[in-house]
C-alpha cells in the first residue's frame, strides 16, 4: 500500500475494539515521528506513550469521555517545549556535533544566532513555535500508522492543562499539545467508518503560479 | 523503500541542481498534503504551487537570498486561513453533506458548537490553529516526497508578510506559514548531504507509561 491508499484506508476512527497493537508497530510509528524534520533539528517536543489501562481511565474525562482513550492499544501524546533556552539549544547541537565528529568547543555562529533570535521572543510564542513542529511529527506518526494498517484518532479535544497535570509534563518542561489514539476499529458502533471521506476538492485546495 | 527507509533517505537539501521534477510525483506530494486529517476536517489551509522562474526569482530575497528557492522545481507554500468564519465553516459541513448524500438544509448540533467555539476565539488564536493543521499536511508532503525520492528543504525562514503582499495572500484569507522546495539535490556545493543525520535518542524522545 503506498502513502495515498494508505491516507484513503485511514479515517479519524470512533470506535476502537480494545484489541493490542503489536509492539513492533507501535515502535515504527513512534520512530517516524522521530525522524521527522523539525525547525534547525531542534525537535522541541516529546512523545508520551501511554499503554498503562488505569492511566488512560484517568486520561479519560480529561478527553471528554471520548471512547478512543481507553478502547486505543496505546495513547501517543505529543507533548512541546514549553520554551526555548539556551541549555535546551545547546545539547541538541552539542549532541549533533559529537554524533559527526565535530569539534563541540564553541557554539558556532549559526547556533549563536539561532539561539539569540529564539530567545528574543516570549515563551508563549516559542511554545507556539514547537507546536508547529510537533505536528510535523505528529503528521509523521499518522502516515506511518495508516501505512501498517493501523487505527488511529488525531484527537485535538482534551484539557491540556488537566492532563499536563496528571502526566507531570509541566517538570518535564513540556505541555500536551494533541493526542494519537492507536488502535484497531470495532466491528460496529462506528459512525465515521462508512461515510465517504471528503476533502477540499484539488482545484480549490492548490493554487498555481505557473 | 518505506518510510523509515525514506524519512532516513531524506535530507534539507541545502544546494539543487535545479532539475525538474517529474509532475506526476508533484501530484501525489499535494495530494498527500490534500488528503491529510485536520480538526474536524476544516483543512483550513491552502497550498500554493510555484513553478514560475521569475516569481521564484522574486520570492528569494523575501527567503533572505536562500538558493534552493530558485533552483528548486517547484516551491509549495502552505497558508494558513488568516481566521475561522461562520462562512467557510459553513462551506466544509455544506460540502461533505453534499458529498455523503446527506441532507443540508440546516448546520447540525455538532457544526453549530463548533463554529461557536472557533469564533469566540480571536482572529490569531485561529489562525494558530489552522497552522498547526497546515502543519499536518506539510507533515504528509514530506514524507510522500521523501517516498518518491524526491529531495526536499522544509523553510520557515523567510519574511511571511511579504509573501503575503508578493501572492496576494491576504485577498484570499490567507497567510503564509512554511515552505516546501522540491527539486534534485545538486552533485556538489551541499555542505549537510554527507554529514550524519542525528536525532534525540529513542530513550530520550519517549516518554513511557506502561
Amino acid at each position: 500500500m503506498n502513502l495515498l491508499e494508505a491516507l484513503n484506508w485511514r479515517y479519524a476512527t470512533k470506535k476502537m475494539s480494545g484489541a493490542a497493537v503489536p509492539q513492533e508497530k507501535i515502535d515504527q510509528i513512534t520512530e517516524a515521528a522521530r525522524l521527522a524534520p523539525t525547525s534547525s533539528g531542534l525537535q522541541p517536543f516529546r512523545v508520551i506513550v501511554v499503554s498503562n489501562p488505569e492511566l488512560k481511565e484517568k486520561i479519560k474525562p480529561i478527553a471528554y469521555g471520548q471512547t478512543q482513550i481507553t478502547d486505543a492499544s496505546q495513547l501517543l501524546i505529543f507533548a512541546a517545549w514549553d520554551k526555548y533556552t539556551e541549555e535546551r539549544i545547546r545539547s541538541v547541537f552539542s549532541h549533533a556535533n559529537t554524533e559527526r565528529g565535530m569539534p563541540d568547543v564553541a557554539p558556532s555562529d549559526y547556533e549563536v544566532q539561532l539561539t539569540g533570535g529564539l530567545l528574543s521572543k516570549t515563551a508563549e510564542e516559542n511554545f507556539a513555535h514547537a507546536t508547529r513542529q510537533a505536528y510535523i511529527g505528529f503528521g509523521m506518526a499518522i502516515a506511518q500508522a495508516a501505512l501498517l494498517n493501523v487505527d488511529a484518532t488525531p484527537m485535538e479535544g482534551f484539557n491540556n492543562a488537566q492532563l499536563d497535570e496528571l502526566l507531570g509534563l509541566k517538570e518535564r518542561g513540556l505541555r500536551s499539545v494533541t493526542i494519537l489514539a492507536l488502535g484497531q476499529r470495532a466491528e460496529s458502533g462506528d459512525w465515521l467508518v462508512n461515510l465517504k471521506k471528503v476533502r477540499t476538492p484539488a482545484d480549490q485546495f492548490l493554487i498555481h503560479f505557473n
